[in-house]
């Protein structure tokens, strides 16, 4: 993608939209509400995933509601009247917080990870979703949980988020009574039984690192099996295709937060498969949405179904990277991929 | 389950068959050559897994094929006329191989482990690969690959096989040009694209230690995260129902080989699932027999139908034990389960 900056700069302001018509809305991951200004000048319209793991990591205690308000208003305001999605502590794994003591994980990619954590420490999830309902008066804000594996958790993490309602409506303090939630896609389990799911939330948000770690048993930053990791694996077209098509039937929406989505080679597939919301590091923004509004949503679908069809890795990625060197020759025809 | 010892006996030498002639095989899980003896005498109709791994562990060089092919027609001849389903080494994660240099693992879990390991040392496998096919010319047996993830991992084995095939030819050497070909289904991408997998293989077997664990994103041996272990959880009803919908799709057999094959509350869901054989520790064959034998097919398959439109593991839970108390109340009704 040997591109000279000035011609990319040139993107930032027009609608990632495809030549048919069909409007993506490209966001921002985001770790520090510092980052909003830069993100906002790459074209981003919202922030996808706001990491609050900032506010714990790296201190004794636990930040309380007012810093965690203070933070949160600092991004939804830098960002307004753009949407910006926070998602709750997803810790464990190779995350840490050292005030909880976590043994050591034989396995800590299957351990106590994301809402796991939450939900074994009710009152730290509680003071959280307070100060996001708290900023949810001031902007468009949405919450988002990770590591959903089952319905039960989501019910539980939403019947935290209706005490704090509660709480906060006894203390008369303002928040947004239907502040959208949401959860992270990354477990293969939700994705089997996304439709389920899709009918308890607002939205879903793929994060694809995580659930092509899982659906394909590989830690990706293990030299010996880095190899499988493969975002073009047919099982992870298929899972997408799942998590994606039963968004739909529900009618809620669907953003895919992984680093699968800012790499340009994928969009048709995305494209195809409906995400309405692609979140990415700012960066990357601009690159995405020149590829966008060359893709057609209509070949998006017809090379997803072509694609769906295949065996294997290899054969996904051949056809794919033909067909884009075929139908974009700018972009795609003089790597040497 | 409250049974005498005598009473269970009676059910050793009977078919595992359900009142309305659904045939089942109930097969053995073995370490050791030495087991078989005391699995047909638990009424066991061949092994559905066996552990080619003690051969391997705690030695300092892996055996030469004479030694494997010692072991393996050991078991062979001990089981004839019954199958006997060799798994190749499956080594990595919670198991080790001394010879073979792996680093520390992060996530052991999500490592070089079951076949990846064996693709990594080809000729480590073909060896047992010759070792198997030479006991194939003396006895019915199988051989299964674990942790199978695609298409191309299967594919390449097969191609190892076929090489075997042709030295075992050339030298003039007897074996089952048809020994069947089979795979665990342990990792969620397997069950995701179970349809094109079933276009490789004779046979598929469940591993649902590994599959609840991965689908969940689960190490069960994790105390902090051990409550969400669970059988019975919707996405991996889902699970168990896309394998086996693909299997019978594609004609091949279906066996499980987990412990979930073991547990009789489990057993109208498997009967239903359409599942052909389960292969479990030979002590639990007499109790899994008797509760097959009062199932009847068309019962497993519209309680499963009812199981899985539920959204909850403590809704699927509730209804089965309601189901099962109701239906055969000398075996479910007396427990306070
Ligand atoms: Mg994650
Ligand atoms: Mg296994």
């Amino acid at each position: 993608y040997e591109y000279g900056e000035r011609e990319l700069l040139s993107y930032r302001s027009l609608p990632a939209e495809t030549p048919d018509g069909h409007r993506l809305v490209l966001r921002c991951n985001v770790e520090l509400p510092s980052e909003v200004p830069h993100a906002l000048a790459q074209g981003a319209e919202g922030v996808g995933l706001f990491r609050s793991e900032f506010l714990y990591l790296g201190r004794q205690f636990p930040p309380d509601e007012e810093e965690q308000f203070d933070a949160y208003r600092e991004i939804a305001t830098a960002m307004a009247p753009h949407e910006v999605t926070i998602r709750t502590l997803d810790v464990g794994g190779d995350k840490f917080v050292p005030e909880i003591n976590l043994s050591d994980e034989v396995n800590p990619a299957l351990g106590l990870r994301g809402v796991r954590f939450s939900l074994a420490d009710r009152q730290l999830l509680k003071i959280q979703l307070r100060a996001i309902l708290r900023v949810s008066a001031l902007g468009p804000v949405r919450v988002m949980f990770p590591m959903i594996s089952g319905v039960s958790e989501i019910r539980a993490c939403k019947s935290i988020l209706h005490q704090a309602m509660a709480e906060l409506s006894r203390e008369g303090i303002d928040f947004d009574g239907r502040l959208p939630v949401g959860i992270m896609i990354e477990t293969p389990s939700a994705a089997m039984i996304a439709d389920k799911l899709a009918r308890e939330v607002d939205f879903f948000s793929v994060g694809t690192n995580d659930l092509i770690q899982y659906c394909l048993a590989v830690d990706r930053s293990n030299e010996h099996v880095a190899y499988l990791y493969e975002p073009l694996h047919p099982a992870i077209l298929r899972a997408l295709q799942m998590i994606c098509s039963a968004a739909r039937q529900a009618g809620i929406k669907v953003a895919m937060c992984g680093e699968m989505a800012a790499e340009p080679l994928y969009l048709p597939i995305l494209i195809g498969l409906g995400f309405g919301e692609l979140s990415m590091n700012a960066p990357c923004i601009p690159r995405v949405k020149r590829v966008v509004r060359q893709i057609r949503y209509s070949e998006g679908k017809e090379l997803l179904e072509k694609l769906l069809q295949m065996s294997t890795v290899a054969e996904v990625t051949h056809c794919l990277e033909e067909e884009m060197m075929t139908r974009i020759p700018d972009l795609f025809g003089k790597t040497d991929i």
